[in-house]
């Protein structure tokens, strides 16, 4: 069949590495055109991967040789485009997360289904091999019930202070990673919250009112509870492990190394590092993800619903609130 | 110098294991004694080990052949014997929980106290080389500051219920020992609890009021934050991790396996299965348990005080409090 | 700088995969053009790269736009490329091996010595992060002096008989690899070499006169003793290790898995499975080995001489020989 | 049943061990009296494990409380010992190596044999917990037919020289182990080896016409080949690896760590030393031999035969003729 025609809107360092991977490494995909808010920054890059830009994001979604969207620009403006896209008739691909407020999420949500439009969001890593073998596991039934779910997820630095101020703060930024992989794993919902965190890493996050250092406990519909701790600052690199224990058995996803390699002297053994962070560690689950919207594209269901990213933002609502009150907090009380 | 004369009290699954260890592989300690409620099941352990049973504890605790005694029987009787020791001016080693009630414990360490007697409390897993290697990496500074702790601790099946029944439950009898570890990786106390648990594994177990799932985040006076998660029942043995995460690095240990060995077929790899239980994993941290008892004995500061047995119970009443009330629990609150 | 214009020659599996990589991943390279001696292979190919395809060799090198040509044509063709390359002036990167029998390789390398051309041979394996670590912690000095170093390396399912027919056998086809490794580990000549070798997969093999199974001992100049194995069939992936030991410690690169993941239930630890072969395995190292491509048409000295293509084609005989005369063989007996 | 009552000829290094493991910890096992050239050294041992000490070792082969002998004097006295067992009536335990000589060999044989006692010859590693897994796989047709065993073996450091003078060279004192582990895990006899090997560490070892580093191949009945690599001193400890090949898959053993514990830091990992050497690592071996042996005494046929005990010096002494004669050498060559 014909190549999927993707328009990329918005070209920061997320959009321009699915664009250069819908370009270049995405089988029976291309880039149709990119768009981005800097008018050079979309022509540069235009260039670079030999497609056009465009003046604007209707020029693409109004383009006929235009089959679907990435939505990757600023958190801000996704509903909107989402929005827009819905009303072209244009399939879409929307980064996380969909929105910091459920009221533009679920305007998002009714357009997206007014429209019939297929979409999917780009939570990537359910399509990292580690973690998808251990839902794989889980759905395969060798675990048996999914009692615990602990993951452990940091990042090598924090992000500017300037972003993190408008990022919706810790858990609607990065923990949404881990609450929509605490849905993927048990494919049970959450029912309630329990969030506590520090700001050990720098004072200048918590003065914007973030946390650096977070624990989250989440009790699922079937009686599941996962945990998840964060840190902003893993010195040693991008530290993404989710472990599932079930009835019959446990799966655990483990880092991968930037060499499968050991040094052993008299002072012990020596490893190489980690993957310093999401760029170095996910590209095969970007790839996957692209991979999986072109199938879906081709009439498969979404992998990551709307309905799968507006869960996450709810979770993470949840948790705000429940570090604010310093309590257990219901996902019933949020929305 | 002379061995460590020992008389063990109570001679059930663990009494019976620290009476073989002393006698046989502990160096410079002997077991000059064994006394057990059921006076037949001291007299064949005796004979096993060349030694003598006593009918009473007394018996042993007058003894003048006898430097120090080891309390291993049932955890009501464990305060009233360390009084009894006190008062015979005998040393003493004190399996854990001191006592379910902070009375009782508080009983105790005045008594121990005002004889001035050594004593230490039967934390072994702090005798581990794995944990003591993480325990090392922060001493050594090599972590930076410690920001977050977390322990998956699992039993391969759960207890008879008529010993769940006399317990403490799961906090006091099991999580106590994850209590007394988060307290040795951090060297900072906790000031604040929040428990939630469940009954996965066995209705039988919630009908005693008890959990067999748990999850526990703790708070410590520096900052830091410690997660533990527990199940009554890995399948797949007795799983016994512990990370500590912290601004300049993280150290973590892992399971040992029961042969270092694996096996690679076109169905990917296979490797050995967790040791079972305690006695399978644990042996070397009794034994360097027990040569920290001789130490101590020759002089050197108790490795884990009366001081170090109260505060898990401490921790454990307030996770029950937690569960019961829904809410995280200041430690303050408990006494 | 201006990208590097490569001409490809040959669109077999081999040169297909580097035309890719050339017109999509490598950055500051393209395909200029390709060629193959099957004139709808090579304009497929060109069309999906959106390249130009050949009719002749000759179109390539004789071509203004074509910086250098990548010669990943059968063995038989290696050499009167390079020296049309040569005659041409245009720098190459040659596939191992560059030939079967010394007389060619001898003619190709006086040729390009006499143009001057840059010439990189296609040893890939010296670009993998694993075992590259290994040669680092070598040059670093960390191990001290080499003593052993040990190779296990054994691929997924033999080749085609057809292939092998022509191949030059196992140790000139396969073991090759093996043997530029233990030099580049090493950083030391082979001096003398015992081969032995079994038919235990496949009795068509031997009765091409070939081995499917086979141990190498290799003698260096600095004393150090290197052994490898291979198996044309190791039924559970493509198994590729390399360790170096020397006086002050050992370094090993281990098999990366298809994903960093672990079961346990009841009967024990589960993981996933070694990469299929070279195209799941070494991607990475292609990758690399293009990039130092790149940096020698920029000025850097070649990273795999044609030296380092010659030397193991040398072993390679001289492992022959030794099976056939059954004793170890000195390199000098070979040329 | 009543336990085993051993009586042990020589308390050096390993006798002392063998004794104070059958004294304490070997199940159903006594140590009934120990003898050593020393009479000191006898006394001694005696009085801290409780048991007697004998003048000579006749008192021990005649004494009614005596069921079996454990000889573990040095390697000249082991056939004159076993000797004397027989004609005695006495069962035994023999340390490895039986003799450097196969005269002295099938004099013990052939004595043994005429009595009807029961042997066991000291090859420990076949009861490690690794290695036996390795051929548990092979055994229960995981791995299919063997193709290739690979085993690297290496010392901490070298022994002193005057142990080397006596020790029948590196490949009849520490490669026999090796040897003895090829049979044991491919349960298929030697034809041929090929060995070479090397003065790296210490010239005095040179001087006194031994080697330091070696490497040998073993081609097997079967078809299978077999590589051992040595090395007198592994900085890094104590290296014990041993792996098979088949057609169906591969199982290989691993170093047990002193602990199971990792640290990451941005330098990368770190993880602890290996067992410096065979007491640290091969306890757990040592004891489950003894636990063969009691069986072995209770009727069950020898684990490790008098005939195990043969083959491993044959090939070691082929190894040898391999180096002198620069060639590979035919067991039969040997006898």
């Amino acid at each position: 069949m014909n190549p999927v025609r993707i328009g990329v809107l918005g070209c920061g360092r997320i959009g321009r590495m699915h664009a250069e991977l819908i370009a270049k490494q995405v089988p029976n995909a291309e880039a149709a055109a990119v768009y981005d808010v800097v008018p050079d920054t979309a022509a540069a890059l235009a260039e670079e991967l030999g497609t056009r830009h465009a003046a604007a994001p209707e020029e693409i979604l109004k383009a006929e040789d235009v089959d679907a969207v990435a939505i990757c620009s600023p958190t801000p403006t996704h509903i909107d485009l989402l929005m827009a896209a819905a009303e072209a008739g244009k399939d879409a691909f929307v980064e996380k997360p969909l929105a910091l407020n459920l009221a533009d999420v679920d305007r998002g949500i009714a357009a997206a289904e007014a429209a019939g439009i297929a979409v999917q969001v780009g939570f990537n890593r359910r399509f990292d091999p580690s973690h998808r073998y251990v839902r794989d596991r889980v759905d395969a039934g060798e675990l048996g019930d999914v009692h615990l779910v602990r993951i452990s997820s940091r990042d090598p630095e924090p992000p500017p202070l300037m972003y993190l101020d408008e990022s919706g703060g810790i858990f609607c930024d990065m923990t949404i990673h881990d609450f929509d992989m605490i849905r993927f794993i048990t494919g049970s919902e959450v029912t309630e919250v329990y969030a506590t965190g520090a700001v050990l890493i720098d004072e200048a996050i918590g003065e914007v009112g973030d946390l650096d250092t977070a624990v989250i406990v989440c009790t699922h519909e079937n009686g599941a509870i996962s945990t998840i701790d964060n840190s902003r600052q893993a010195v040693y690199g991008y530290d993404q492990r989710v472990e599932a224990f079930g009835s019959a058995g446990m799966a655990a996803s483990e880092n991968p190394l930037t060499a499968t390699a050991v040094t052993r002297t008299a002072d012990g053994a020596h490893a190489p590092t980690l993957p310093y962070f999401f760029l170095e560690r996910y590209i095969p689950s970007y790839l996957a993800e692209w991979g999986a919207f072109v199938e879906m594209m081709e009439g498969a269901p979404s992998p990551v619903t709307l309905a799968d990213g507006r869960a996450p933002l709810v979770i993470g609502l949840a948790a705000w609130k429940s570090v604010r009150e310093h309590r257990p907090v219901r996902i019933d009380e949020i929305g």
